[in-house]
């Protein structure tokens, strides 16, 4: 029994319409489970907000209104942003850190841990010394050719900064393993995860949240952390550690995910041929966008006629994260809305864009490799072990 | 009804027997459970092996053989004992110690963690910055004062060695959380343990004990852990770890507790007036003894009689722990037991050595810490984050 084309495309328009909406749902039924605020308040505040709040890609927060105070009364305020080097970043990365660019631009600290501890011990490398390689020969060069002021950028991998272990260490009383187990749930079976693990996830990455505000970088101050909706219990964890200690809870911004390019789930390394990398060449870039999921049709008559589906479309949203204003996007959105573009022309656009973003950086990334030294946090947190007043 | 007091001096004869017999059937008993072996064929190979083990207070062990043959064929071998900082050190740690200076010279690099870390998370200290204090102003002289060799001797402090949490995490994928809950069982509930303390007993421990076998001290070697019996399960994880890590599996060695100066438990900073600390005054340290508990009568003509229980006595066993040999301990032993010698007696030749050994080691202490910086361990552990070769 062969169905008609029309029929295909019938049902995939269907599927991949009920594929937004679940979407939509998730994210709004999250922001409401975990009372997070829309950002149109803060906004108001400041119309020269990112790019990425404008779009609706970074769409919820909680507490910003710390940050906002801090930025009107041109106060310190840092924002910390860690990244786990299994591999060479990607445009998912990438949307985070034009984020924390464009915080940086109001005056924000920027500190970005380089988790190689992580990728180790949650076995997304070999060795310590393989995630941190990946660290300084993939990772860091790319986000110093993003354009961070090295004056206010702060970037260390742990295994070179383990002051940061001190730290765990001198917060890990203020929680439990029963909060631990409750928020990460660890696998305890006989083949589950390790110690390391648990410690990474409830202490280290809890001491990287609050490192700012230990008295060698200035003592509390307004913090906010760029986060995908899922972390959201991690940040829970550390205002709670924060409010312990006598600093202040840090503020969160919450980001759509970048999608894969295979499909409605996010731009993650672990899916094999979901990320574009900011070190991938031309060629394979380009492969890339040719093979991607689309919101569009099997038929592009079909297309034509009902239009695709740009809240699942890998292409369109690469498009809007990376290259696009708001209103350029919202364009692109109502003509793929309509019909008026199909995936060929689509895919075309984001090539165009793609070859000449990663033409630059990838330039700009080897005169990066020679600054790494200017951009790592070298002050050592030294209060926690002073006991001449004791 | 009022008894006499050859009644209670009978029931009290009872009992303490008892406690003799239940403490020989738990060592025996925890001896079987854990596959232990005596020390005799160590001993046989060794002759002028250490008094502790002449005495029966090291009584067992795991794998000591492979020191035997280390101190046989002139190969290097090292000793770990670690020692959490929450107090100074007591006549219970100097006996751990002696043994360390006998290993010391047959041919051990001595290793002693001071496990600042540990004393803060698990409670003990108010924080990283007090226990730290505590080592090095009460500990590490203390330790020094001894009678350490410089060149063979490695102490650090967790705090400030923090390449003992590089090493940790390198150890923590070889364990799992599944094993760690089942040899240290922590509390899960809503007022229970700490990330830090699951971290500490069940990777930084076994960093500790595994340090010497790493590239920077000359790689793989035998180790010896001399630990009290209940500390068992721990060494059972590190050997575990170490033969993942193509380590050698560390051997043990198992000292009877000494007692505490209140009854029959095992000296401890916890419990109130158990210890005698090395930097008690002369009139505080005399006061203990006068309040010792012994293994002797309410009655004197009872004592006389039936004699006392050696066993059990805290002070019979500080003489023999510390300041007898073989032969004087097994004399006095003989004495006691047949009533020969009575409790003031027995305390006044306790309080004689005590006050003579405090005198002689607090003036070594003061001196010892001027001393401090040439036995802490600078050696940094780097091979695991080497990755000019990956």
């Amino acid at each position: 029994m062969k169905r008609s084309v029309m029929e295909l495309a019938n049902k995939e328009y269907k599927e991949k319409s009920k594929l937004a909406q679940k979407e939509e749902k998730y994210y709004r039924d999250k922001k409401k489970e975990f009372g997070l605020k829309t950002l149109e308040r803060f906004m108001k505040y400041f119309p020269d907000s990112s790019s990425n709040m404008k779009k609706g890609i970074t769409f919820a927060h909680k507490d910003i209104e710390i940050i906002a105070k801090a930025i009107a009364n041109n106060k310190p305020w840092a924002v910390v942003s860690g990244l786990n080097p299994s591999g060479p970043l990607h445009f998912g990365h990438k949307a985070i850190f034009d984020e924390l660019l464009w915080m940086q631009k109001h005056g924000a600290d920027v500190y970005i841990p380089i988790t190689n501890d992580e990728s180790f011990v949650v076995g997304k490398t070999e060795s310590l010394a393989q995630s941190r390689k990946i660290a300084y020969e993939e990772v860091i060069p790319s986000i110093i050719a993003m354009g961070f002021n090295p004056k206010k950028t702060h970037i260390f991998v742990d295994s070179d900064y383990p002051d940061i272990y001190n730290i765990a260490m001198d917060l890990a009383n203020k929680t439990t393993l029963n909060k631990a187990f409750k928020i990460f749930g660890f696998d305890q079976t006989e083949k589950g995860e390790n110690p390391g693990t648990l410690f990474y996830r409830s202490a280290v990455q809890i001491a990287q949240i609050l490192l700012p505000q230990y008295p060698e970088f200035g003592g509390p101050k307004p913090t906010v952390v760029p986060v995908g909706i899922d972390q959201h219990p991690y940040i829970s964890l550390s205002r709670d550690v924060a409010e312990k200690k006598g600093f202040i809870p840090p503020a969160e911004l919450i980001t759509k995910f970048l999608p894969s390019m295979r499909g409605p789930k996010k731009m993650s390394a672990s899916i094999k041929g979901s990320s574009i990398y900011l070190t991938d060449s031309i060629k394979v870039a380009k492969e890339k966008i040719e093979k991607a999921y689309t919101g569009g049709s099997v038929s592009a008559k079909f297309q034509k006629e009902h239009g695709g589906i740009p809240e699942i479309c890998s292409v369109f949203q690469l498009l809007k994260y990376h290259f696009l204003n708001e209103k350029e996007a919202d364009e692109l959105y109502q003509k793929y809305k309509k019909g008026q573009i199909l995936n060929k022309e689509l895919k075309k656009i984001a090539k165009d864009y793609i070859v000449k973003y990663l033409r630059k950086h990838q330039l700009k990334r080897k005169k990066a490799k020679k600054k790494i030294n200017k951009f790592l946090l070298k002050k050592q947190v030294k209060s926690i072990l002073d006991y001449r007043k004791l």
